[in-house]
């Protein structure tokens, strides 16, 4: 492969010329074109190790989610990469599949400077692992430290599934949902719910776990059957679009006809390709906009430039075939 | 951040001596001793440049897609991130969103030095960009030139879709799908359907666009009514799960019952999530088998170990609610 020395002998000007050529500085007309065209002659190209050792920086960043085969994390990551790429930057995929270890393996990558940058999706206590002076980026969880978080209206999110299943008619309504210990954004949209039906005078149930997945799921049958009849509760809000179809599973399992008996909202709004809509209503969170305000923000924190700590972007209501209206 | 220089100051030993502890060199008890506590307590990590530059490996391989917007897609990165951890490796996400000219700026990242290897599941024209020197597996489809290749076995898939069809009771058989001039893997499945169909007497009809996606699916509602009104299929199979989606959603418009009237069968056989099973019957392809043979056969290239040109592994079928068995 051919070397900067190799271009500057072709061209016949010295390496520092090529050099200040290759970081965008100025020359004469002359040695610039002389340059271009040794370059072209030896299809010569940057080797991206010496850069990166020049300037400290690799143009790559770390996307850190529980597991991209989910249709909300999937579509972030999309808009992400792409995003990424109006920064010349490329975009390092890690599922920590909610496992410790993971995480931390992948967050001290940055430390060792392989990585510009974390735009981090969390829900584990790793903290004491991330202090505020590595770039890093928060979308849906807000960290101790301060960190520039991005993340969807939740609590605005949860009173809007209210008022959406009050206008369709529901009469009495219910929250189902789970989250860990340090997920704050899943507990906005119950308490955004519950706002709601406070305010308004609507008879709710909330039905609250804050624990492990499976666990939750062991009891999510039993809890469905007693809301539906022993409550009689026709609007139900579901935490995010994953739980949701848990739910309406149960209620066709319990022969409960959806959306004629009982209206269902979920969370997330994300549909699994470009091409294939959800049939699930749902309360939609804004993830080009989410994706694009990560990426921005945290090359401005790489950039040591102001980046502000917390952004909310407004959610919208997407009518699927759960709800009447 | 401490330096390797540091290292062997406060460890009393030489620069050599680190380099060779930190490269897996044998050294004298005392001295890895020392050499370890002083890594301890300066908080040492090793640069990765300064590493990639001396081995030539960054220990990062790029995964050049169309979409990981996608549940076949995310799901096979979900697989293949996992698989590259068991070689201290790192996913760097390419999304074409089949644009020929994203495709050839991912392809030039590893002349570039960027990436060890490239994992490619492209349809478009990239022959001329691609050699046979630079470290690639391709998934789903042919080079021109020698590189290893892993693809489900699509026409064994194709047969088994028309056995599964009159099984559950078809008669009339059809396939409907489309593909770029450059796949062959689609053009694959519905060679084995029509074999099938030959071999046992089954009336059948193909509908076989080479195309784009978008012109495909504005001739799909037209193609779909005639070939249930005139011709009275009564078992499809559609080239892929996403376009299968759209025929069940035609169906619907139409009035036909799913699968009563007309059974359905996808190809993939992906699912949204971990958690969300599909309802679509179909092909389902190997994806984690997939990741790990594309891994494996890289890694070989990567290290000039000998890999197979070709891998075709097994489809198996996923009864669904769209046919009747």
């Amino acid at each position: 492969m051919a070397s900067i020395k190799d271009v500057a002998k072709l061209a016949q000007v010295s390496v520092g010329s090529v050099s200040k050529y290759l970081n965008g500085g100025k020359l004469k007309e002359k040695t610039t074109i002389a340059i271009e065209q040794a370059i072209k002659d030896l299809n010569y190209e940057k080797n991206t190790y010496a850069t990166g050792l020049r300037t400290n920086r690799t143009h790559t960043i770390a996307l850190i989610i529980p597991t991209i085969w989910h249709p909300f994390f999937s579509e972030l990551a999309f808009y992400i990469e792409a995003e990424l790429r109006n920064y010349q930057s490329k975009l390092i995929l890690c599922n920590t599949q909610n496992n410790y270890e993971n995480e931390v393996a992948y967050i001290s990558m940055a430390r060792q400077n392989k990585v510009d940058g974390l735009i981090a999706l969390t829900y584990s206590n790793v903290d004491e692992y991330i202090s505020s002076e590595m770039p890093i980026v928060s979308i849906d969880r807000y960290f101790s430290e301060k960190i520039p978080t991005i993340m969807s209206d939740n609590f605005a999110g949860g009173g809007l599934a209210a008022e959406k299943l009050i206008q369709a008619g529901a009469k009495k309504l219910a929250f189902i949902g789970y989250g860990s210990i340090y997920d704050n954004s899943t507990r906005d949209r119950y308490r955004g719910f519950q706002a709601y039906c406070q305010t308004h005078g609507i008879e709710s149930e909330i039905i609250y776990y804050e624990g492990r997945h499976h666990e939750f799921n062991e009891k999510l049958p039993e809890l469905v059957q007693q809301i539906i009849i022993n409550k009689a509760v026709n609007g139900i809000f579901v935490v995010n679009d994953e739980q949701a179809y848990e739910v309406l599973e149960l209620l066709q399992k319990n022969k409960v006809r959806v959306p004629e008996d009982v209206q269902v909202i979920g969370f997330d709004g994300s549909q699994q390709s470009t091409n294939i809509p959800s049939s699930l209503s749902s309360i939609r969170q804004p993830i080009p906009a989410i994706a694009a305000a990560a990426v921005k923000c945290l090359i401005n924190v790489i950039e040591k430039k102001e980046a502000p700590l917390k952004t909310i972007l407004p959610v919208t209501y997407h009518p699927g075939a759960t709800t009447k209206e």
